[in-house]
């Protein structure tokens, strides 16, 4: 046997699990303010429906992780959240609309590892089905600016919308039948460059059009100025709609950038389009994305209209963020360790009682003494110790330790109780 | 395509969800104010680990989800939370001990489909791992008594020890070569009863010795009594630690019936074990369970010594007994939901200012007018709901309709927050 993990995963250690769970506890904070509920699908779907061509293309089905049931049946583990919740849909169908819905689960697959791309990794999205109107991009929207201010993370929020860059490619000279791949080619701008970009491009369409795209991705200037400077060139489905949405996140004081040449590799995208980045960070990819998907689900379930938008948070990005910034000393949920000096019985009681008043607690059960103990809270990052002692608890105190300053403090019952509770 | 979940399998629609994460976080609470903390694996492992002759055994691996990576690895799902939690302590050789950690997660069976059993169900565990001591026992189930008061269920928790029964079962005349076997018939008693057992003991044991266990499961009293009786039959190291235990359980508080007849199916027990049954619940089985297995993890690393005791508790089965009294109108987490009167901006913004002050709010964004919105907000079954209408606004008011009793009254906007905080 060998003492080792499967390619491409990791274990969260104590320390990296504190720090995720305190990022999950947040997004879920913030989801729910937002009236948004849980959902929870399997981690793996039958097979067909993930290969249905409405899911998420052959590219994606390379890299899905495929097995069989004792009846077999074929199965697959999941890539994303969005097909779950298409199958979801089609099977619940007398679900009320507008359908508001959060998950937070694992995804699957099996491709190249490369530095941070691992096979297994959690998705935090938030989707609402059944809303036509801007509204929901700009609710979306502003429940992610809440979300990096409550991570404590500067982002930057860049908008746009896939009609208008439809449109404006066209304007530019690109045939119908082109547009697919040079959407594709302008979404490496960002990670790659303009020069990349551009000689991405003329292996696909002529110069006259590339020097078009260029002249209409550099237009400057704040959000209304370069939407003015669009309006002089076309008027747009796609330009409506995005200035319903930075009039809509003006109310909602939310600070978005309007970037005409946002793209989002996926194709299933229809209008509004988002990504986020974060600022001060060693994380320099998209931390979460997302947009509007009006045919997907329907075309999935081969009925009727479905318009929805959503957003994606990659959990693994933000963790290794906040990770730069976190304090990695804290291998341990305790507030206080409790030292007991021949007041074992005594101090189980005490902690117990901390506990009934929310106080987490862990203790010495191994009766190391003090000096041995004080290393073991110290290398697990506890900031309080508390020594529980014969003389001291005759008089009704005990002695709380400050683990970084040093100092040591004489309490009462009472008084511990209300300093843990502070902190 | 077919649109339908994998067999075993089941989706948790909002409603079902929001009671999950309820449980899932009052556990989560409960370990942390004990001092453990959080540890994530994989879903899936290396098969030759999961395969390990001191891991689950043959019974278990028949029923594994076994697949390979583009690179031909064997993988499978995995069954357990303690087989992951014996690799990643292999691989991490310099964690201090006590190692006192919890997990929360998903495992994977795929046996036969029975009533509430699931191919995928979710298991909350804590282990201590390091400590030899009773204490380290007796920590686990005051744990456990704390999580079931704090979720609301009546619970009785049942330990014995196994050393014990063991040579109880010595003594009564069963030879060490049935031990094991003996041992899982009786193991069948709470829920086959008396007659079944001894039927089944028949065919391995002799008659003198079925008497003289029946003799021992009969011993009556409460916990004192029945040690007493058990004295006089034997001296017994696992007597001591059960005496140990139960004085640990009394300083600590907790209530525990001694069971001697409490064997727990798996063999790795070594010391303490431990069932919690529901009472004035549908759901007759256990609902948590563990115990102590002192040799598990050090033979599966073919390596030193790791006492350890842990518990696990079966999400799905405290779901369900939940839900019987949960309220299941809840589709939504939403404690208000704004039905604007021609005030779409203004809602807005008062709703960004509830959701600061950390109320969940949801907003109808689409328009659809005051009893359309009423119906789909009662649908959900929010609480409150908050129409903004432009007059009101003038003055300074909002009017707030109570979803139970049917009840109006208008409200400044600071009254407003103080009265939905309080909620």
């Amino acid at each position: 046997m060998t003492l080792q993990l499967p390619k491409g995963t990791r274990d969260f250690k104590p320390e990296e699990a504190i720090a995720r769970n305190k990022i999950i506890s947040t997004l879920k904070d913030v989801f729910e303010l937002y009236g948004y509920s849980p959902l929870e699908t399997p981690a793996f779907e039958r097979y067909d429906v993930l290969a249905s061509k409405y899911a998420g293309g052959e590219e994606i089905l390379k890299e899905t992780f495929k097995f069989k049931d004792q009846g077999k049946r074929e199965l697959g583990l999941r890539y994303d959240l969005t097909v779950p919740l298409a199958r979801y849909i089609g099977m619940n169908p007398n679900i009320k609309m507008p359908f508001k819905i959060y998950q937070i689960g694992d995804v699957f697959r099996d491709g190249p590892v490369e530095r941070a791309r691992y096979r297994q990794f959690s998705q935090c999205d938030a989707d609402v089905v059944g809303i036509k109107s801007m509204t929901a991009d700009a609710e979306i929207i502003a429940l992610t600016q809440r979300a990096f201010k409550k991570l404590g993370l500067e982002a930057t929020i860049k908008v746009n919308n896939r009609k208008l860059l439809n449109e404006l490619l066209l304007y530019a000279g690109v045939k119908k039948d082109k547009l697919e791949t040079v959407l594709l080619t302008i979404d490496k701008l960002e990670k790659f460059g303009l020069d990349t970009v551009k000689k991405e491009l003329k292996q696909k369409i002529g110069n006259k059009a590339i020097n078009n795209i260029i002249k209409i991705i550099d237009i400057k200037g704040n959000n209304s100025e370069k939407i003015m400077e669009i309006k002089k060139l076309i008027a747009s489905e796609g330009l409506n709609e995005i200035e319903e949405l930075l009039s809509l996140l003006k109310i909602l004081n939310v600070n978005a950038e309007f970037d005409v040449s946002l793209a989002r590799g996926l194709s299933y995208y229809t209008g509004t389009v988002f990504e986020v980045f974060l600022k001060n960070s060693k994380v320099k990819s998209a931390v979460c994305a997302g947009g509007r998907y009006d045919k997907m689900i329907g075309s999935f379930l081969s009925k009727g209209d479905y318009p929805a938008v959503g957003i994606s948070f990659g959990l693994d990005r933000i963790y290794d963020a906040y990770a730069e910034k976190a304090e990695k000393t804290k291998k341990s949920v305790a507030q206080v360790y409790i030292i007991p000096i021949n007041t074992f019985k005594e101090s189980l009681r005490i902690a117990e009682e901390l506990r009934s008043e929310n106080v987490k607690v862990d203790i010495d059960i191994t009766g190391k003494g003090p000096s041995k103990n004080l290393q073991y809270a110290d290398s697990l990052g506890v900031p309080y110790v508390l020594f529980i002692g014969e003389e001291e608890l005759k008089q009704g105190k005990v002695k709380l330790k400050d683990m970084n300053s040093g100092k040591e403090q004489l309490m009462s019952a009472d008084e511990l109780v209300l300093f843990l509770q502070k902190i």
